[in-house]
């Protein structure tokens, strides 16, 4: 057993690390993307939560970030980012108080999603009561079957003609999410589901400028579509958010090699059985999700591989099934472990993992290990 | 739109409500049980992880607590609590060190669970270490394949004859938890299990009364059972979680009726489309439990009731699917919504949402409301 590894045993389970050289070769691979396309990428922090991480992709050349809720955006308002959108439709009068008073305060560039006429009436009231500017990005369905509003329906042309006579709104064009590419077979299917979001967003342009509408914006996000995209062309800014970690979700769809998964869950066996061995990570640190969005086929809830094992990891045993504090891991004929042995479980959605911890443990490839705080661990509302 | 709707309407969601009189109504309702049976009732903290809701179960008769994790233990040991059974093989030494050095320092009475000799040999080092006591219960598999010996399995007997010998160790007995009757089909069902998880436990304790060896108690678990258990003839003590606040499980089961329920989720329709209204509560604060230990069937992620609908609420839409950050309701032809209304929610697994949330808001029968800490949230070591 190696130093590294000793050192590994003396941390206690379960506990999230980051390989930190991972991590940001991830968050520079994207950025190249963004660069080489001529695009800007403004990454979703939902995965991570963590100032550590937003800074690095700051640092790298992202021009802000996105977030999905009000108190994950005053969690990195109140350190240091200064351009911030909120990717979701903060509808409630509460929630824009606070959000758009706190943007006005720390001269933080605020973008808001809109896609109802409800969405523009509220955030225009906030908006001129703390006589802030806000853009507005009109949210289209392009499949998902979320929020947005279909290609096709004239209230986009309203909506934009609303949000233009508003003195303190600013209208900054169009916004979708392709999450469904989560729940895509393979990275083809993926790729067309890019397309299609692309010419979705290209027809609903068309649409505006024949109306005498300009689309200064046309962000899209999610991490899938981002790698499965060969032409950008149109399309302005990125937003995926889950690439920092990975996870066996693009594994799946055949988007990323193994070895671009920078988050990986430290695990003890605690028992053991004719039929599983039971470690000590369960749904209140793995999650129950298959996959992003309830996406994911049966591929159990994540795989385990033997603390120090070879580097040519191909055999792991998959974590079946899931307790709160337990996780079963399917036997097989070639991977034996005992009682106090350690495991690493590649998660199914580096996302839900990183909502359940306070803190995660980065690893640098010296071998130090530093903890991390999830800042906006919890910040639903 | 009376007073207290109001009210709900000021408060920002998502929001996890606890009905305070239905709390303490359900903790009333497991004590009677106890208190009948001439049982010691040994709560599982793990569902509410909340000072103030061990206080109430404590104050009404409960001998102590049940825990999961060595951090849970702690937190609650830190805060008044004098009897600790943490229902988990435990057999990391740094855990033990500071479970074990913390009881003593604390004057904690503190029982740990044991399926292995190397349990064993882990817990008596660090006992000896520390000159402190500690209860070893033994687990017993009755039949959801996770921790625990098979009741035939000779292994019982030497493991019990060497907690025997060890001079910190007090040889408590046996302990089981059914947890495969979440995954039941009616009560009836559940009640076969807990009549076979209790034979089980009597097959073993004549079997260690033949070897010489006594059974001073046997503990068994799960709120399903609890309710299902007619006769608790040969069980010294149960450790129930989940009945606090309830949720759809027992529900879906037929063990309780809906008005039991004392946790729902709050949230407000953030935008729709022609088949779903869109909440802002996703799986970062339902889970995507579907029931407890993987259980549940395709019963979707919860039941939608529009805030303030008439008490006799029969109609209520499915959360079909959730991203993180969203649920889908399901459209259906009696109840409408419009976007910035507010709902109520009644999730699959309750646990598993107290452990996605800092605080909850527990609402009083005269309309005023507390935040409660969940103090041991995130506590997963």
């Amino acid at each position: 057993m190696n130093e590294f590894i000793k050192k590994l045993y003396q941390i206690e389970t379960p506990n999230v690390l980051i390989d930190y050289q991972r991590l940001v070769e991830n968050i520079k691979s994207i950025q190249k993307i963004a660069n080489d396309n001529r695009i800007k990428l403004r990454p979703h922090i939902k995965t991570h939560k963590c100032l550590e991480i937003a800074r690095i992709q700051l640092e790298k050349g992202a021009i802000g970030i996105t977030c999905a809720k009000t108190e994950e955006a005053l969690v990195f308002a109140r350190n240091g980012v200064s351009s911030i959108t909120v990717a979701y439709p903060v509808v409630d009068e509460y929630k824009l108080i606070r959000l758009i008073s706190t943007c006005r305060q720390l001269k933080i560039e605020l973008g808001i999603v809109v896609d109802s006429k409800y969405g523009v009436r509220n955030i225009s009231k906030i908006a001129v009561k703390f006589e802030k500017m806000v853009k507005i990005y009109i949210k289209i369905d392009v499949g998902l079957h979320r929020c947005g509003l279909q290609k096709d329906n004239p209230e986009i042309i309203e909506i934009a003609q609303s949000i233009k006579k508003q003195s303190y709104l600013e209208y900054a064009g169009l916004l979708s999410h392709a999450g469904h590419s989560y729940a895509a077979e393979n990275k083809y299917e993926v790729k067309d589901i890019a397309d299609i979001e692309k010419s979705n967003l290209i027809h609903v342009k068309n649409m505006l400028n024949k109306a005498g509408i300009d689309v200064p914006e046309i962000s899209v996000g999610s991490t899938p579509t981002v790698l499965a995209t060969e032409d950008f062309n149109g399309i302005t800014e990125i937003r995926p958010g889950n690439y920092v970690f990975m996870d066996n979700t693009p594994l799946r769809l055949g988007l990323i090699s193994e070895d671009r998964i920078a988050l990986k869950v430290l695990a003890t066996v605690v028992s053991q059985n004719d039929e599983y061995y039971i470690i000590d990570a369960g749904s209140k640190i793995l999650s129950s999700d298959t996959g992003a969005h309830g996406s994911g086929i049966d591929i159990g809830f994540g795989h385990a591989y033997p603390l120090g094992a070879s580097d040519k990891q191909d055999d792991f045993l998959v974590v079946c099934r899931l307790s709160e504090e337990h996780g079963f891991l399917k036997r097989n004929k070639t991977i034996n472990l005992s009682i106090g042995q350690k495991v690493l479980i590649l998660p199914n959605h580096s996302c839900a993992v990183i909502n359940l911890v306070d803190y995660v443990t980065a690893i640098f490839s010296d071998g130090n290990f530093q903890q991390w705080l999830i800042a906006a661990r919890g910040c639903s509302r």
